[in-house]
């Protein structure tokens, strides 16, 4: 029988700040000499286990223990960080899961065991997340990021070479077939601290349609044009936010205008043309695609109204990722266990690498509160109460999902 | 009797616009090589009439003729313009000034006749409007723009200096004691256009109100936080814009909101801080007042409803300025006479020189119309048509004008 404590990945926790944080909060951006000394460190006390270590070709690394049965439960997250990031995103699910194997050090596991810690998944440095588990799920396309540079302008391949990767072959990384895939996180919203409850089962991922949306009007003389021979494209903009709100209220959704480009965006000028990024996410695929409607719809109505013409470029899209059922119910199972209460059962609102993850295999994930709901920000926090609790329930998930798994 | 063809300005410009024009549009920015250029063009045809021509200390240029009276009726405008600027705002008034002048070659006018160039009215160059006339105005404070610098770094008092002007004694330049200011100018807006009208009398200008109003929420996820556990900066924004909106068109004024900052300002978070500002402007201080509160008022409702913080701060204001009453009377009884139709009167929702003037002498001013309300553009148009209607009435405003202040 394993033996955990689950104080100690609150200890490596506050190690790791220690080692990679500071005020200014974490400093791992993937790829960079920061990022390589946590790795150091996980390698470090990952040779305190039974685990034979190995690096894929997309960066992942893994860490085995064999168990009496070849089935494979996988257990990790990402130890790679925004810049000025927390001390939680990420490393919460890699301390948790380097305790899964801490806790087999002489007592060989019912399941073959892994520990993977994900490369980049923040995608902070280049813009594209989920990098490592997409590589090793057989999702990316080297094409798509080639091009890809940091703010420093280094080209992405030259960044993973300096690692010891090949873009071209990062895709030769494969995942193992995986019986179970269960990753700890935060859950970098407010809905837990809101509701109460220091933990949850995850069951899934939101799809997410991302746009670039563009109203373009008319520039004029603010003093000298009258009221109802404008065609404002910030007010077309405005109602247009709106309008995405109430459809995502309306729809149970989640709508959010980021990126706002206001031309010439001088004081004395109608503004010519508005450019917004508009992100929808939903849990059913049948949510987003009636939230897309609604504001095509409303976009194309508010332009009219406005004098404006309005063009839509699809950045990005990805459908929603249900996580498996059976796992879902262990993890709920789980949390009920520790808290002695009904748990929480919620979508996640951000994307994991348990998604890539879950395209291919069964997949659950567990998540603590967040205080405040606040992520990739230094103070991004959760009571160590809630950590604990969090920690246990996922100790037990693995336990229940290790039983059911090594079940002849 | 003066012997005027209104066909001559009309010439002047398009040679005007040869030489210091071209396919990107005026190049007479305010104390650069181009509006020298322009002042020397100016300079050569004053040499055609009786004028003797003078430049006071902040670099408006005087052309004055003695006439049977003392009394002095002043005609210009300005011959600066914006960047990339049309061929008609500013210089039609100054061509219809020159021509005034020329006008009364060999034959004594019964009004002393100044005309005036102004240096600087559109503050392209350092951001602020109006400097020789309220210099001479006696409005001008030198240590409020002693500090201001070009796009290329380079400060006002050395950009002056290289034309032989110092701020500190801009301000000693003074205005004759005038009897009537008359200034031509195109609308700059649709209204006349849009009325069917080739010409108006300027009513006066509109006052200003200009602040910048910044919105404080919280930046959170896009996909982790729901809606109704949001503060939206953004959104606050675009619902103050058209709330501002609603109160011009209800009170009769205008208002816009010019330059827009949202930030973060990137796709998956929502918008912590947007700043806008928002000029108004009315023609009675009553409704400027109204239009003020109205805005106040929505915008602490619109902050507290959207769970944000709101800051206002003032850019700038400024009192409706109404023309004087006689010359408004003329002025539209010169249109009629010319157009044989009731002239239109309307407030100017631009500022003008001659709002400087008309604090402190009788003034008036008549418009052209704008094609398209376009102006600050090189597509800035009139068609010749109309502009030789508000020459003509301009002229006709001159006759009428002479014949009352040289009355005994």
């Amino acid at each position: 029988m394993p033996d955990f404590d689950w104080e100690r990945p609150l200890q490596d926790l506050h190690e790791l700040a220690e080692l990679t944080g500071g005020p200014d909060g974490a400093r791992r951006l993937a790829w960079s000499e920061d990022w390589r000394t946590a790795r150091e460190w996980l390698l470090k006390k990952l040779e305190e286990t039974d685990a034979t270590v190995e690096r894929d070709q997309a960066g992942n690394l893994w860490a085995t223990i064999p168990g009496e049965s070849e089935r494979i439960v996988v257990v990790g997250s990402h130890i790679d960080a925004v810049p000025h990031g927390g001390w939680l995103d990420g490393c919460l699910g890699v301390c948790a899961a380097l305790e899964v194997l801490r806790g087999h050090k002489g007592s060989k596991p019912a399941v073959t065991l892994k520990l993977v810690d994900w490369a980049d998944e923040e995608g902070a440095r280049f813009g594209r997340s989920l990098l490592g588990s997409s590589a090793a799920a057989g999702t990316l396309d080297p094409d798509e990021v080639r091009g890809l540079k940091d703010n420093q302008g280094i080209a992405l391949p030259d960044a993973l070479q300096e690692n010891g990767i090949d873009l071209d072959t990062m895709g030769e990384a494969e995942l193992p077939e995986i019986a179970a895939y269960l990753e700890l996180h935060i859950e970098q919203g407010p809905r837990l601290e809101e509701a109460g409850k220091p933990a949850a089962a995850v069951i899934g991922c939101f799809g997410v349609e991302r746009h670039a949306i563009t109203f373009t009007g008319k520039a004029s003389h603010a003093g000298s044009t009258p009221m109802d021979l404008r065609r404002d494209a910030f007010l077309a903009a405005g109602r247009f936010g709106l309008a995405a709100r109430e459809s995502a209220v309306e729809r149970g959704g989640v709508a959010t205008i980021g990126t706002v480009s206001a031309e010439p965006g001088i004081p004395t000028i109608i503004n010519q043309r508005c450019e917004v990024t508009l992100d929808q996410r939903a849990f059913k695929p049948e949510q987003l695609r009636d939230m897309l409607a609604d504001v095509k719809k409303a976009a194309a109505k508010i332009a009219s109204e406005e004098g404006c013409d309005v063009e839509w470029k699809r950045i990005w899209r990805i459908d929603p990722i249900p996580f498996d059922e059976q796992l879902v119910e262990l993890a709920a199972q789980a949390v009920a266990e520790v808290t002695g209460d009904e748990a929480p059962r919620l979508p996640s609102g951000a994307l994991h690498d348990a998604a890539e993850v879950a395209r291919r295999y069964p997949t659950v994930m567990v998540f603590s509160s967040s205080t405040d709901g606040v992520s990739h920000n230094p103070t991004e926090d959760t009571p160590e109460s809630d950590l604990r609790i969090a920690l246990q329930a996922y100790g037990r998930l693995y336990d229940l999902t290790a039983g059911m798994i090594s079940e002849p």
